[in-house]
């Protein structure tokens, strides 16, 4: 099975522009696109659905916490039936913007503070991965972490990611900024290229980590981040050839 | 064909509630359920579509402005490239909960002022009829209006309503109130049955116009909206024998 | 010192209604204002400081952490410096509608969940309280935790508040419901009795708590709201004639 | 009386980055500030006043229609009532993050299309000018329109405003795009120039109008705002010396 390249997308917000989509979607093969509730709002959305499909490329809804005042990237307790059905709500609002461009959805990939929430707390994954298998779709997640097995109890459909521009604690767990700066784009390369060929990546204290995996995950924002796409390309295709 | 009866429901948001929806439930057959826009959250979402489905009922959408703090009820100029991507948005969020209890969505019918813009105004009637038509759902309008005309061009089935609990004024147009008071149920009834026997309706003025109409719209928050349902059923199947 | 009696009000928003203010107000000292965050809008906060005016009342604020449909009831990761500029926003709209009734603020009352957050959290215990000095106001809140430790060091008056209509864990941690259910009055007096009287309170599980309080705290939304402000106020008419 | 320039600040949202404020901040006199209902955010709010403190700068509110998905640029129709409590509650807000930093508040400047709303409407007018009033500021507005008049009926002060980089139609009415290309400087320059020599400026149809202002207004958002800024300050300095 090849591995695909992922990025999160449609992160506008009204008059608001965030992300370089259309310098990084030639080099992916999904995009994951926000649903309204840490960005994107509907033109936003129905923008970035056409955008993804004039290139050619797959479509996934990209859910959050209900904070776009923090990006989704504040810690919120919500219950697993809010979380539930907060997901329920994103997913099905994208897949409208799918419909009305001809295509359906590919994929669930969570956003920011909830994935790593998600992955330290089995009620939450679960409510996550029945929102997924509401609508039939496989849930993007952490492989080994709760995701996985939530999406295992439930009955979806999981893929692994591996994160080619996040670092990695020595527990295995995503170091996710509230912004990006600029990815050391030599750095990432030869980390997913190790990641694709040996299936192992280096936490940031040096421990030596196993990772598993199906898709690899960029994000739009970093200043260079139309190179950084590019270059994981090249990395995917090369070692997968 | 039988003429229907419709409410708008599941108008409650987050701590906040609006609406003797279980009251009204069993009277109605179709549910037109908030979809986050105007009121409604997910789990007001989630909770109504479990109510009309455990009631038998048919569920709708019911898509407004974005205006929560207002209730869809104050003018607000959106472009019909942002209304017509509002609406999209707002039926798929519902459709994701219609499927998460295992069906599907019935018709979509505009809430508050947008419904009497788009009446008066055809881009975005055709707005509008276009985001019904992208869920294949048919468009419950004024019938004569430009709602009719605008789903007959885009080509969604187009479903005529009657509004039970409002007042016409002399040229055929709702007035809708920023909120609602007890309604004069024998009035009403009246007016209903006279609406179903005769398609025809007295305004304000006194003058007496034509309507054509195949369902009947009632409002969940009057204060005696549970009565004002049971009794317009019990016309409708009177009159319907 | 007199020990007052305050209440949580202005909690509407747009259309929906919550709270029986018009009735409690007459039985209060302090009416502690929703400043839109977690409920209330510019209209119902214009409405509530004039409605606590012609009664003659006391008006603070009643910041929240910024989750309208969560009620301000979910814990949310805000920095301290995202929660002090949030309660200065707050604080500050509210002074407005007191300035344009001819008065001034009163008080602080943190609201909801980052009540019980800060006094788990001397930094947004700091947060809170350094609003509050901003507006040379007394903050109100648990003797003895670190609301009280914040306040101190910051130069904030602090007002200790006993809760008349919560119960209490033996660690002396508020229980916050979701949503309140009826009040057991005669409970509540006596507990408040005792409180006025003894400066003790009981537990939940029987453990008997000293407390420290110049101020008396009820809410607005159980739905005996109203007769449970007059009660509290008989008993501290009673107790401090 | 010196002529001042002013301009539109704070204006980003959570993450998402709008307009060139550390680039203008040098050249202006007034900062407009954004109070969080077409864009600003507490803590946006709060380091755009202590940016303008810094560099010595006066500090208004800029008050919007509640629209933050449309930036305030889409025609929304609030009461009177609602369209003055709106304005109180962010000129308040902005007033508690002057009080913060030690200063306070300089005048009222509204933002978007209530502007022009209010032009034409003398309910709207007022309300805006009574908000105004309410904080003993200064209106900054459109002499010789229902701003002005509005302003004097209810005795607050008027400031008139020149718009150095937009264009006016033959009514001398504002031409605001949604968004703003490249500024032509030199033609903005001479517009000033003649605007402050010989209080006219000539609309898109060449149609010479005659104007009357106190300050002149420019924007952040253009992508040579920076230069724009620096060249009208040079106009001002040159022309009033």
């Amino acid at each position: 099975m090849v591995v695909s390249l992922n990025c999160d997308m449609g992160e506008s917000y009204g008059h608001w522009r965030f992300g370089d989509d259309a310098g990084i979607m030639p080099s992916v093969d999904c995009a994951n696109i926000a649903c309204g509730f840490h960005a994107g709002d509907p033109m936003t959305m129905l923008r970035t659905v056409e955008l993804a499909l004039r290139e050619g490329k797959r479509i996934g809804a990209h859910p959050s916490l209900p904070d776009r005042e923090g990006f989704g990237r504040r810690e919120m307790r919500l219950s697993p039936d809010e979380l539930r059905s907060a997901f329920i709500y994103q997913i099905g609002a994208l897949a409208g913007f799918a419909r009305a461009a001809g295509t359906s959805l590919n994929h669930v990939k969570p956003h920011g503070t909830i994935y790593g929430m998600a992955a330290r707390d089995i009620a939450l994954a679960t409510a996550m991965a029945e929102a997924a298998k509401t609508f039939d779709l496989p849930l993007f997640g952490m492989a080994g972490t709760l995701h996985e097995q939530a999406a295992t109890a439930v009955g979806a459909q999981f893929v692994g990611e591996f994160f080619a521009d996040l670092t990695y604690s020595a527990a295995g767990e995503l170091i996710i900024p509230r912004s990006h700066s600029a990815v050391d784009i030599a750095k990432a390369a030869a980390r997913l290229e190790r990641a694709l060929r040996e299936r192992k990546v280096e936490a940031v204290d040096g421990t030596v980590l196993d990772i598993s995996f199906q898709t690899v995950c960029i994000h739009s924002d970093p200043p260079n981040a139309r190179d950084v796409a590019a270059a994981m390309r090249r990395v995917l295709d090369a070692v997968q050839r």
